[in-house]
């Protein structure tokens, strides 16, 4: 199978990694065309355009938000205009619920296949092919990239036939981790100003209910104030608490966590966290109750 | 060591009969009289008051609330009044920071001892010894009582010297399992009403990145729509909400995700759910959001 | 000066007919012409398209949103295109503060005038000339539409230099009565679960604290329980609190009660509510409570 | 008729004088008897005890909350042991549902009297004569005392036969004044932030739709970020909120809007707000805006 690959960031790299590692026939293309060296190195080759990347029988998308994928994929030149029928996007970002349903009935009408593929893990498990995949489309369609999906995850989630709900539930795990975030904030304000010091009562949390990493990593991270470098930005975790939010008003499903969060979103960046993890949330707490931090 | 065992329901009988198990010298009591004797049959010795079962050198007591507790601490004949000076009274119960700082000062100007030691895990978690246990109190008091913790629990976490610091952590553990319970609701109502089966949901979520039993255990629960028989009733998660609430007050810590909890225990306790377990704060979210549930 | 009149709604109708009965020169329009026959009989002039309406020295718009008033602005033929230079669009509808930016932006590239001046009042208001204006825009160009201003409203607030600041109070305000609404639906609630008749109760308040029109109106509409028909519907609530918080997210201003008044419209609308008054928000408290309502 | 008159704060002082200035007998009692003195020059009667203020057919009490109302009443020589039968008890403070169904339940077996009579308006009206009085029991009771209440309020409200349901109205009161504080600070947090001043913004408000002296008053503190001197002190506001949700949890009412005012107090009170007035709540959302404060 021919595969195109675009967007070579974090996530994407290590992705594409995979691919090529594992004998692929890969095309990559970036916009900034250096970080397109490491692949080449892998056996990749370079596209000097989208359209080139979208020659073969599937192209992947891994890229940062709504406006770089609706570019890639709308503009003249772009996917859907350069895809061969029969051939499949396969989109792997975190996008919002309604530029996935614009998508999938934009490739529909040209009788192009398209998959919804958002992942959850890091950069690490990434480049390990340690990601969990969430599928959303057509079976026929995903069963012919499985093996793709397979070199790239350690497992593949199918949820639904409709595309845009793979994202929908990308969306809501990303929600779950910043609830987890937000209460693991509060707990630790809470016993720290009852006197209990915070990474004793984390390494109680993770050694007997919570033993697992999303609570370690995050919560040793509000133990530890640190929240530079970012692993994924305040930014990134606001905007998707926003394309939560505008799924749940498209659906008309209250979240009252959710109106938490996005406050909270908005008084760290209010306060200048635009370059912090999205974990920085979890020191507001603490903040809200005068504790030195 | 000679011990007393006050308060008999599931939780306290689980560790009364491990302490017999391991042939230790337990005088065991239970306003109930009769839910005493399968303890005497594990070799156990009747106490006919409370009184009676502080003549030794240390006495547990294991009680649903601070009236319970109130109760049996500070009634004529009760732990206070009858315990010797040396004696150590190791309070399991889940109840208020405020009355464990009570106890503390009560059993202090008698020359008593007093660790807090409330517990994580459930009534089998009890029975197999495999409880977590939260210490708050005196080091070399806490050192004396470990041979008989390592009893009933598989690991003690000494968190403060402060007794009620304990009983803090305690309500802080509550709290973050109740967030948990409404993040996993709220997510499921939005991506079952976006056309994702909760169940399949629900078994990515717990083989990916939440792959430990108080998201299985919960999750499933509201994946069901299931919360009868309760494991933990509403009525009690409702109190522990309360404590929490009362010492953030006391210590002036805002806490938003508790406000939303509160008002999910009201609503589903003023729609008639004082049986149900306390995860059926889970279902709420759909319910809010129109789903059948 | 020569005037036109774009959008005949309950709001545009009443403040056209003001401008005609002051004798003023008046070209009016509306997508459904059926709408413009009573501003005819009232001596105003039809329009047969909106650049025929823009052919004055000022043209007023007053539409349901920004879909309306961003497809007569920007359209071809539109008033952007038709707009002579330096006349003056008055823009009164309650629309984003974004759309309110791009049409200042558009209309200066032109050298023409734009004033945001959103009202607050309800159609009788207009009628009869009691309207509240907000104004945002120029101070020049102000006074020039000052004489007109004065025949359709009772007062105007000169609130800023930037016009789009006037459609941010124009939503502010809308919020402030939504948290009225909801501050008297949870008040209510309470004091009718403790065994106070609500009428009597909203009497109380209306004859001594809250002695004005606006907690008169809600309020009753909320101790009827009737919400039909709508003055101002459930949805356009919901739009306002989601412009609201657009704005609030831009500014990066976190707004707790806002994010409580998101949730409950989407409760509302879950259960069908979309023809009902925006004040039905403020039963909500009720049926959380399980009053029969 | 001869009347008892306990608790001469800023409240109670200037209701007793209204009393004395109209020519009835009354004894006046305040633990700080210099407090005393100014009544005396106006033909009061001073009592040395509260039993000697309990002598007559009815006796106000007028204190700061439950903690004094609870001592006042149910202490040995207090007001439940010392008032004759038949006489009445009009209780005038802001005290728990919960200890007004006390003070009911103890004067009831009594055979005395019991009214609740919580009042709305501050010191400036309550030497005026100009509050609003809400009224709880019995209708003869009440009755009897009217002429009295008439002297000290512009109109009194009789809301239920359960004395406690007034002391419920009068929390709900300060509620809705807490929650218009709340409005108005998250309102002109977002305006300023958007270029407005907000004291235009202000006056615009109270000009207009919000035109009565609560949205002045309290809307002025904030816009002046003036909160000293305290007219009603936050620790009283957030007393009132907490009377508001322990009410609210006994009827099983949930209340969105009172979770995040208690967090607001608690946030004041964690950074030193203690001596402020309670509007100070109306600051936060500036604050937490990073706004210049």
């Amino acid at each position: 199978m021919k595969i195109g690959f675009i967007g070579l960031g974090h996530m994407g790299a290590g992705m594409a990694a995979r691919l090529c590692d594992a004998g692929q026939d890969v095309t990559v293309y970036n916009r900034t065309a250096a970080r397109m060296q490491p692949l080449l190195e892998k056996g990749a080759k370079p596209a000097a355009s989208v359209a080139e990347a979208c020659a073969g029988d599937v192209v992947f998308t891994m890229l940062a938000d709504d406006a770089a994928v609706s570019d890639v994929a709308f503009a003249p030149g772009g996917i859907v205009a350069s895809l061969t029928a029969d051939a499949i996007h396969v989109s792997c970002s975190t996008i919002s619920v309604e530029l996935s349903g614009q998508l999938a009935r934009a490739h529909g009408r040209m009788q192009q296949g398209y998959l919804a593929v958002p992942v959850f893990g890091r950069p690490d498990a990434a480049a390990a092919g340690k990601l969990f995949l969430v599928a959303g489309g057509e079976p026929a369609r995903l069963e012919r990239v499985q093996p793709l999906l397979d070199i790239v995850g350690q497992r593949t989630y199918p949820l639904s036939q409709q595309p845009e709900a793979a994202n929908l539930v990308k969306l809501s795990g990303n929600f779950l981790l910043a609830s987890l975030i937000e209460s693991l904030g509060e707990a630790m304000a809470l016993v720290e100003k009852g006197g209990v010091d915070r990474h004793a009562y984390l390494d109680m949390l993770t050694s007997s209910l919570f033993n697992i990493p999303v609570y370690k990593n995050y919560g040793g991270m509000i133990a530890a104030r640190r929240f530079e470098p970012a692993g994924f930005a305040a930014p990134l975790g606001q905007k998707d608490v926003r394309l939560l939010q505008a799924a749940a008003e498209e659906l008309q499903v209250p979240l009252p966590f959710a109106g938490i969060l996005r406050d909270r979103f908005l008084e760290l960046r209010a306060h200048g966290g635009e370059n912090l993890d999205w974990s920085a949330i979890g020191a507001l707490a603490a903040k809200g109750a005068a504790l030195d931090t």
